[in-house]
């Protein structure tokens, strides 16, 4: 397996969604007008993580493309949980890429207290060779939750993955209560 | 006042800053460490903010850029509250430029519940025509207290700067929540 | 007019062109392959130039977006002049945008003596109200051909764009022998 | 040999030089004077070129550091001949580096016609361990000189470093054809 030629459609992927988001936010800021994109964040699955998850998930290196949605990932952090569904919306009537799938983890939150909206697009990149349509998975979440994810992402990794049972519960009621506060920030904002 | 002219040094200030202090934080990562840094953000105060800033306070503007030690700005997000402190010590002990104050409003929260701790700095940038001294705020606080100055500092801007005294209550108990949220994961974190 | 919202579409193509073309040198780079592109630059026309234009053709405000072709711009150099062609062979098989126009003035130099291959495209970026089409200017030139037009321009603009004929005359022999280098160049590589 | 921590340094030490280098041609532009810099560039010299260099000249891993001054290298590209030498002089001013050796290609070619002046010095990297000495090498020449050295290196390259005797000939004729040209630029520029 060459990953360094496996990588670059994704590498392309993830830099032209981040461009293309950043100049969404900076858009409506030239308008004068809110921007309900707060900022943008992507990466590229590490090798190092694809290959654990071929052997926990027993998958064929030769459909990795297909199998693997979120090689390519981006994140977009809102500062408030009604904009997560307006840029929901914005992503709905774009052009340049197919959505394929919508699961909305912030309304339903995983039983982790996860929170997060997530779509699952089809992107076409522009090889040499020709169009490829990459897989490729965007985040939409508050900046509050996007704190939980960070700090709950931290610890799961420094406990190799096997966090114990009395932290996840300590988490899941620190995702509740981080929920709660973004809820009281809407209602502070609805207020003026 | 030739403002682009006035603004090249401040600029150039937090560019290198911003390069510098992520840096760090890749070399934490190369290393295998877990870094204290979570991400760096920077800006140059705007032209419209200083000149609303030169009427309040009757500057001279001749005198700016001693009067304002806040034109270069630079802001650096832990992810756990006492890594706040460690930054702190990490930014000591550098050499490329001089420390000449620090304000604890982590320990210290502010009246309106703000935290985040303050540290303004002498920075050395070449000019063409020679070194030229800089002074710049560096700021560092907590992914979530970022999360909390962001909503503020929106909700403010929309009010024009003029927020109805229940809302500032609502907003400084939010603030005090979200550090109590803040301490709760250290606790969580220190149990491992 | 409101500039700063007229350029927003501009800057925005610009970038994403860049990226997109930059990301293809890197394509070539990882497959083990030579990349016809050597390096990608780009720029949006100055509102200072578009003003100047405006007056001296007699242009419509409201038809700037068609009748100027060349307010978002961007450049592909190569090191050979053969590669010229490979790349536009390139940018035809895209299928994220319309070529509109094509002039071959590496083939079939201007008076002046500039080499160059212009090609005119319709560009869909995506704006928070819609995709919005925008015309752009790709030239492709070999790095030789750009040293001649970056001091050309230089020593235009210094005299305001009233170069003494001279010194016309002299830069149209520069370009000549130029051109002959670059085929020299091209001669001792077929010689491999 | 944990390569990917051996560059840390470098690669900050590029990266820095970078942004410095061209925040000043940026203050020029501002100050509405024409730079001296035409573009910057940078690179760190990768792995395997190492490694070849190792085994070639007899090296001790321990002491790369120190025999190796191009680890780290930037390139300053200007438009004029004259203007080489301006940047020389810039370079010597600045406070936040050390020159430790100048030798200048520029007016004595090397004998393949190789035209640049190389400058070697020590950065000093702020390390999250402390301030760590950085040697590299600032090449400046102009874009014309550029253009030859790009391509007699694509075509070393492409014969494994083996160039036939008849083609370096050639590439010295090509070499000596550019700087006259190059110099014919000046007479113009001065004959202003």
């Amino acid at each position: 397996m060459d990953w360094d030629r496996f990588f670059v459609p994704y590498q392309q992927t993830v830099t032209e969604l981040k461009i293309k988001l950043r100049g969404l936010r900076d858009q409506f800021e030239k308008d004068g007008k809110n921007s309900p994109i707060e900022f943008v964040t992507g990466r590229v699955k590490t090798q190092e993580s694809i290959e654990e998850k071929i052997v926990r998930r027993h998958l064929d290196e030769a459909r990795l493309s297909l199998d693997l949605q979120d090689i390519a990932g981006v994140r977009i952090m809102t500062k408030y949980v009604e904009d997560v569904y307006t840029v929901v919306e914005l992503l709905r009537s774009r052009t340049d890429f197919q959505i394929l799938e919508e699961r909305d983890y912030v309304t339903n939150a995983k039983p982790s207290g996860y929170r997060s909206y997530h779509i699952v697009i089809e992107y076409p990149v522009q090889m040499y060779s020709g169009e490829r349509k990459v897989l490729a998975e965007i985040q939409v979440r508050t900046i509050a939750m996007n704190v939980w994810a960070t700090i709950e992402h931290d610890l799961r990794y420094k406990h190799g993955d096997n966090l114990p049972a009395p932290m996840v519960e300590q988490l899941t009621i620190l995702a509740d209560d981080n929920f709660e506060w973004d809820q009281r920030v809407s209602e502070i904002r609805a207020s003026e």
